[in-house]
């Protein structure tokens, strides 16, 4: 059952690198953003005149100091995803000096540019890296890794805006939008969000935000809706503006990933929390505002081995509905942190370890349990939101990338939560019922089979029968441009395959990757964006649930780089 | 009234830096322990045959690979505690080279050599340094700070020794003392306690420990006694033994200096803590063997500007009477950390931000609030046990200094905590009942004037109508030497001064520093540790808490070097 994907040079990994590294629009060349401020001292001999880069290493390659700063922001933009800014390793290897000194510059040459089936990508075979650049590489992570500034609430402060403040914005609803149908969708390359009517399938307003926004959530009232981009900006839209738009922004970091609102009754639309990846921290702010009120690093003790991790990520985020608690999933450690936000002047928080690296997740059907994929060990975590306390913990397939997941009842095993995965074609059925299906509670109960790896989404809808997987990261262009459909009822029969990028009628030569299934309100129609390059038409695909037929292709010149989208009433209600 | 005492090239700070440093037997001299491993790289051009140390900072003078060396063991041992192991500053000033190298070494040196009336002490003129070595840690301090390793489970576990299991300890108690008022007094330089009986005032057993042990515990049931070093080696005594001596013992860091055990109902003896200064971190601890169970990590936000601090250190901990937790002070970041211990899986922390840096403290009388100072800022932070919150934050004199402070009834004020000052010479006195007395509560109710600066340590007991307070780093001998009682119901009418040192007999020449008022379990008699160096005669003193008279002096060539000392009995139920 756990057969890899067909070996490429361009595997799961690389691909999802590639696809998500901030190309042209860095967190440094954000305006009002710090670039990292890292003090350069030029030093020691010089070579034709350059000023060379006094390492901190001297068995490192020499570099001139204006090439230490080029690898040092490509680095930061393309390898620290997986490699961590401070290359203790994640998802991709370990990179310090005791290491890669002992590899040497023409091994590391060949690495960078070729790749390697376990996921490295193929820089220079790609097209992606010129081989004076690897070069430049293969002798920057030969150095010791310079340590990015912090992001306190000084940095914060500074870069906080409030556009509309509360008391000029409206005291009703100023559109006719439906706006519980409203999707956002996040233009990714150009920096900005599409608000869609998910009735009329009309553009509402281009919002722009932060670089490649990451998520979109949307406040327990359903009037405030929040994105986050990689580039740690945040910004806030008021869905009731007669056009929504930005009210509010806020820079929490350098990358960051997640951001969510306060839900618990008695708490709706009070407070934000957004979490980094670097500096490792979340914040707490005014759900109205965006004021940063309260920062908490991250650093700590890894999970299992108790040892202490300098750069610890804040993955997912979401917003229990059981107490007045955040669900900060925290990467490197393998910890959820369940942060208590009703006094914030004596913040509780209850660490919960299970495995390492926590990325993304979603609540089962109940909203009681949130269930969390540890990336680096194939584990799914299920976080019990009520007792605050780790309820189970199951093996799955080969790197399990739920996005939120996807909840239905099971004929045999009731109600049941399900993750596809980057690295096998297998998707994970997991029990979530402890108390009438107890046996099948947090174990996984099937592995069903799609058409291969590189899944990132998958879908359901408590009025669907249907289960909807992507595979955009999936090497074969015919998978990675369709979407599979199963019957929830008849899940061994296999699944039909639909082909949202021939739907589209796109007729240039786009990577057209389709992406992430997103229902609308009512539950009978499916989105899916066919994503193509920043210079490539893209388009969303409307999908009727019940005849699985082509119901509505959006297109517009404006719909440059369409990757994750987000209905507003499921958002808000944790539906999927 | 806030006058300092006598500027003097030996002030307070410096005085007290000098006594405490662990010259002699430093942290890395212990057996079995990991010394710092630093990579230091011999690099550069070499100079006279000498490998030349590859600093990070080419603008700071050279230096050998050996003279690092050197020079880094010198810092970790006799500068981090004011300055920090990162030079950020803590009680002394931030050492870091964007500040040193301004300075200039010829100017470094002057201050290093000569001592500055703020604190700075005079290391050439005292004579505890030669003009070689300032010259060399004046060169050390303008290169970047070397960060010493972590300290994790791993390396915790390397050091863990259960010496008698619980299996193999004796079933009831085996020995004739009344191990209730047994003293447990720190022999510094020799990395010992003596075991005093307090009835007989015979030494029962010299126990081997951890450098300079800072502090002795008591477990709830008052059977075992746990104490720290600086050179964070805990260990564990057991009382029933017919000699007390260790049953277990463990180091959690680099340095440290504080230890508890559980105390609430249902938790008595079940766990340990404590408290490291490098690595800025905690562990809980099985509470009969000292097996490590839970490492938490303290770097983080400081309270207020909300900026990372790369070296919070772990400060004073207490038990709480109220909750399974413990009341963690953090220097650096101001916060008091109650740590829920009832399910050390899914631990829960509530955070109180206060002042920086906290230090040390004590409960008052009804042991609800955590009296703690904040050293940095002249306050006095009072920690609600009960509803987990700030109850109070008071401004007091200069550089607060309680030990665990004085708890009596004032005629006017009701009950009252007391606290001395290293940098004044007034006693604060801070009412500490919300009910009776609301208009006094954690307030400064009144200052009471001593001799002068230097107080370590101020001490009262239920049963007594006496305040005592020590200044044994004030730089007069006559002060320093003798020990200051007040009427608690005449406090106006100032203090009588009580020549101990005297009293002691001792008849070389040592420094015969009064230090730590204890009380006996009947709380009618006092005792006090005469406190010279190494080569000196030492002595404790025992005072008639009634009539103020000598009562008895114990000398015996085993006590070198005694400072602290802790009853059992008091310690156990946090009677002061």
């Amino acid at each position: 059952m756990r057969s890899l994907i067909p070996a490429s040079p361009l595997t799961l990994t690389a691909a999802l690198l590639i696809a998500m590294s901030p190309f042209g629009a860095s967190a440094q060349d954000k305006k009002g953003v710090t670039e990292p401020e890292l003090k350069y001292q030029a030093g020691g001999s010089p070579m034709a005149g350059e000023p060379m880069y006094q390492s901190t290493n001297p068995k490192a390659p020499p570099m001139t100091v204006a090439e230490f700063d080029t690898a040092r922001k490509i680095y930061f933009e393309r390898c620290a995803g997986c490699h961590g800014v401070l290359r203790k390793g994640a998802t991709g290897k370990p990179l310090t000096p005791d290491l890669t000194q002992g590899k040497g510059t023409d091994y590391l040459k060949v690495f960078i540019a070729y790749g390697s089936p376990a996921g490295m990508p193929n820089w220079q075979t790609s097209g992606e890296m010129d081989e004076k650049t690897v070069d430049l590489m293969a002798r920057y992570i030969q150095h010791d890794p310079p340590v990015p500034p912090e992001f306190g609430m000084a940095q914060m402060k500074q870069t906080w805006k409030v556009i509309v403040p509360p008391e000029k914005r409206p005291t009703k609803k100023m559109n006719s939008y439906n706006i519980e149908n409203i999707f956002s969708t996040t233009l990714r390359d150009t920096g900005e969000v599409a608000l869609i009517d998910g009735d009329t399938k009309q553009i509402i307003n281009i919002v722009k935000t932060g670089y490649a926004v990451h998520i979109s959530r949307v406040s327990a009232s359903g009037r405030y809706l929040f994105v986050i981009g990689r580039d740690a900006k945040i910004n806030m839209i008021d869905l009731w503006m007669a056009k929504p738009d930005n009210v509010a922004e806020l820079r929490i970091g350098l990358e960051a990933r997640s951001v969510d609102t306060s839900k618990y009754k008695g708490y709706e639309d009070k407070f934000a929390i957004a979490g980094a990846y670097w500096p490792p921290q979340y914040v707490i702010m005014k759900g109205d505002t965006l004021e940063p009120l309260k920062i908490v690093a991250t650093r700590g003790m890894t999970v299992g081995t108790q040892e202490y991790h300098p750069e610890p990520r804040v993955a997912s985020i979401v917003a229990s509905h059981f107490k007045p608690e955040f669900v900060v999933n925290v990467k490197e450690t393998g910890k959820t942190l369940m942060v208590d936000y009703s006094n914030i002047e004596a913040l509780k928080v209850t660490e919960i370890g299970s495995a390492p690296f926590l990325h993304d997740g979603g609540w089962d059907s109940s909203k009681r349990y949130f269930m969390v994929a540890a990336n680096n060990s194939n584990k799914i975590a299920a976080i019990d939101a009520k007792d605050g306390k780790l309820a189970g913990l199951t093996e799955v397939g080969k790197i399990p990338h739920p996005g939120r997941g996807a909840n239905f009842k099971h004929p045999k095993f009731g109600p049941v939560w399900a993750t596809g995965h980057l690295g096998d074609e297998t998707i994970s059925l997991i029990g979530t019922d402890p108390k009438k299906n107890k046996q099948f509670a947090f174990k996984e109960v099937a592995k069903i089979k799609g058409p291969g790896g590189g899944a990132l989404f998958i879908k359901s809808h408590p009025k669907s029968m249907h289960l909807y997987s992507d595979a955009p990261l999936n090497p074969d262009p015919k998978i990675s441009q369709s979407i599979v459909v199963y019957d929830i009822n008849a899940l061994d029969k296999g699944y039909v395959t639909l082909p949202i990028a021939e739907w589209a009628g796109l007729t240039d030569d786009g990577a057209k990757r389709v992406v992430q299934p997103e229902f609308n309100k009512a539950g009978d129609e499916v989105w899916f964006a066919v994503w193509s390059a920043k210079n490539k038409q893209s388009a969303l695909v409307v999908v009727d649930d019940r005849t699985l037929k082509l119901k509505a292709v959006i297109k517009d010149p404006r719909l440059i780089t369409p990757t994750g989208h987000f209905n507003v009433y499921n958002t808000q209600h944790d539906v999927y």
